[in-house]
């Protein structure tokens, strides 16, 4: 089989779980990393050909067949998303759901006019849970559906704590509340407030002679970020910190209830638990990637989401043998 | 927003579970009922239009977009596929997992030559799970994945048990092993034998004076349907079987546990609980027959399973509102 190539742009958290993807994917290749701060990556990856942003001229000629972009979606993204889209058939997380919409239509403009297939918002939330959200819907109808999500660690969260006056390290888990799960699984249809759906845990390496009860109550109430939830804040050292937080698990939920047309219930729930949420999302970023390189080889131009795309293009196997062993 | 017109092509619960379905549709309309006893179908929908198998000139006038085959997988659909695949886009449920490739090369050839789109073997499984097994395996190369059905009736095995002399009526329900589930969510990647899965439970109504101990015996041994399984049989009363085992409830878990790139663990899980089988298919179906108008629109003939569709195509939302309210 001819493995596609692809361009990794953004050598992060979620950069290094797409170069894992890669290195175990039966049909995908490396053809180089695209990073504002080469020599880092080049210490961290040294067998990769690794090029700077700037560096157009060469990472042109690289051939590649996609790009995944790995930046973030608040700074890197609306920017780094239509100037690649120019040059490569893209991917990427971007994941403040409210601007999906508009950055759609700007994706779609630009994958467009150079003829290239952008698949924007993917990963697993946006993403696997955005699909499973519209199938719980299209097939039954009128259905409720929750998202929720945890235990996990989330990484804006931790980074707040962390600007918190006397943190030296912070690492912030979410956790959705059994008990709201439950009345969901009962087909209760329950309104939950944000309170009532996940609380927050927080651990804190707090700096030597800090003022632990002004660290707690300034983290628990933190607008937008705290405020609104049940907040735990545990005090640990530097040592326990690295040996029980150093991975970023994380995961959830998406369920929903409703009623066929004859009035019987329905229940429909999924579920994922990833050991590594930035691993889990290179997987999933390197699937929509040979879906990319196919819809690309159909000449089906414009931006995508994971809505627009048939499950089999996500997989390395043959539609027959999908249909042989899968169905 | 224009209505498309559904033909069901056979009455029994899952034709019922579709008509449910068109009814509580914002986008559907029943165009007409094509059954082998149209006197029976008159009487138990007086609504509808009737017509037999055999007046083709009068149903092909209904101008239906789509045709949901409802009829059963052994005998019914190896006729009723091809048959009606020259008249209408189709929507199947031919659910004999080891014939599937067979039976997509037939309809592939005939729908092609029509010019029409026949979508087969779809509903929740094959279907929904084929779609969540594919989606697992694409995510997580190499990951380990289970189906569990259960707890729900099994018409095949209350069939087979009905069989046996001396029974008047018998419902049986597949439950999965509690401890198997437990050990695929835990990793462990078991090796579980078909014993080991599920358990049956069946419930009988005995003729007056029959012999019980020889009807429990008789199934418990029943080749292919109950030897392969701890099996109980519980006597009731016609009472009691009218009373509490006249719904088909079903479901089931699809499970996969896997490592990404990195070695980290992975686990998703896709559950259903339908209160009834019959009307979940049935709304299932119909969400197919949506896609199968798009892509009938789009001249896209020949066949296709739940794997070559992309999920917008069940909803009848616009993708403008998927990507605001469901990404």
């Amino acid at each position: 089989m001819a493995r596609f190539k692809v361009v990794i742009v953004g050598y992060g958290n979620v950069g290094r779980g797409v170069m894992h993807a890669i290195a175990s994917a039966p049909d995908a290749e490396l053809a180089g990393i695209i990073s504002r701060d080469p020599a880092r990556v080049k210490r961290e990856a040294p067998d990769a050909p690794v090029f700077s942003v700037g560096d157009e001229e060469a990472w042109k000629k690289l051939g590649a067949d996609v790009a995944i972009l790995c930046g973030g979606s608040a700074k890197d993204l609306p920017e780094q998303g239509p100037f690649f889209s120019r040059f490569f058939n893209t991917v990427d997380s971007f994941d403040t759901h409210h601007d999906i919409p508009d950055y759609f239509a700007i994706m779609d403009r630009t994958a467009r006019e150079a003829g290239k297939v952008a698949i924007i918002s993917t990963g697993w939330d946006p993403g696997v849970f955005s699909l499973e959200r519209v199938l719980a819907d299209a097939f039954v109808p009128g259905a409720s559906h929750y998202t929720f999500w945890g235990k996990g660690v989330s990484q804006g969260h931790s980074d707040a704590a962390r600007q918190v006056k006397g943190v030296k390290d912070a690492r912030q888990y979410t956790i959705p509340v059994q008990s709201a799960l439950e009345k969901v699984r009962a087909g209760e249809n329950p309104s939950l407030t944000t309170r009532e759906k996940h609380t927050r845990l927080c651990y804190v390496v707090a700096e030597p002679g800090a003022d632990q009860a002004a660290i707690e109550r300034e983290i628990k109430e933190m607008p937008n970020y705290y405020a609104d939830y049940d907040t735990s804040v545990a005090f640990i050292s530097e040592e326990e910190m690295k040996k029980g937080h150093s991975a970023y698990p994380h995961g959830g939920f998406v369920m929903a209830t409703g009623k066929t047309g004859d009035g019987s219930s329905t229940l429909t729930e999924y579920r994922c638990q990833w050991g590594s949420n930035p691993a889990a999302t290179g997987s999933i970023l390197l699937a929509h990637a040979r879906a990319a390189v196919r819809l690309s080889q159909e000449d089906r131009p414009g931006a995508l989401t994971i809505l627009d795309i048939p499950a089999a293009y996500f997989s390395s196997r043959t539609a027959e043998e999908l249909r042989e062993k899968y169905m």
